[in-house]
């Protein structure tokens, strides 16, 4: 199974931001969406960073209040990582599970095109794994 | 695979607060000891609420600053869904997906003796499944 086959049944939206917005306003922004990650994008639409949930509650435990006015920029993932529709689910969770971030924007060319969060990932995998199980359930019964 | 078999591998320490702890408090704690929630406990050690990232994104997004020296009893979860040991694994990652919630208490008697994770839950099943399908492969070369 691959990142297309998600995108297909979830569709093709992604929140994206840019970098000078506040952190008040991303939050606002993932509170009202009810998502748990903002791709932030650059003037050519490039993904330049994202900022999720734990990045928010990270700027105001170093910052205080004071984080809630500064741009999202400074404090974003600048090293995203990404992945392509024909990227398998099995890989893109390994990576999820590895790296402990739990969204992947997804992107072809230079476009975004998707984003998969590790909630999306678990519930296809272990959909595509109990597959697995009774097809090999079957092959046993009617051998 | 039962939640006993997480917490004898990942251990029984749970982080708790008072529901006075300001959110300010909540989101320090959260971010030095990196994790995504803290369980809050009444005066006689009783599990009153639950308080997780999301939940402090979204009262910065509805009060602005002023959330932050507000008490997290204001922003708590109060109805904690909770498990005991010997719940299995399969379901209590079934209440998470469908409640899309990404911690759960684990809970005996009225002591809190563990904390399980959406990370733990999915490592955990997804392990188990691999041992089925392994089995199940066995089973089909030797038979």
């Amino acid at each position: 199974m691959i990142v297309k086959s998600i995108l297909s049944v979830k569709g093709h939206d992604v929140l994206t931001t840019s970098p000078t917005t506040t952190l008040a306003e991303g939050a606002k922004t993932l509170a009202e969406k009810r998502i748990g990650a903002l791709v932030i994008t650059g003037a050519d639409n490039r993904v330049v960073g994202i900022v999720t949930e734990r990045d928010i509650v990270r700027a105001i435990a170093a910052h205080g209040a004071s984080a809630l006015t500064m741009a999202v920029s400074e404090f974003m993932t600048r090293k995203v990582v990404t992945c392509s529709e024909a990227d398998t689910v099995a890989s893109i969770m390994e990576q999820m599970t590895a790296g402990k971030f739990r969204h992947i924007p997804v992107v072809e060319g230079h476009r975004l095109v998707g984003i998969v969060s590790i909630g999306d990932v678990v519930k296809w995998r272990l959909h595509e794994m109990e597959q697995e199980h009774s097809a090999l359930r079957d092959y046993i019964q009617t051998a």
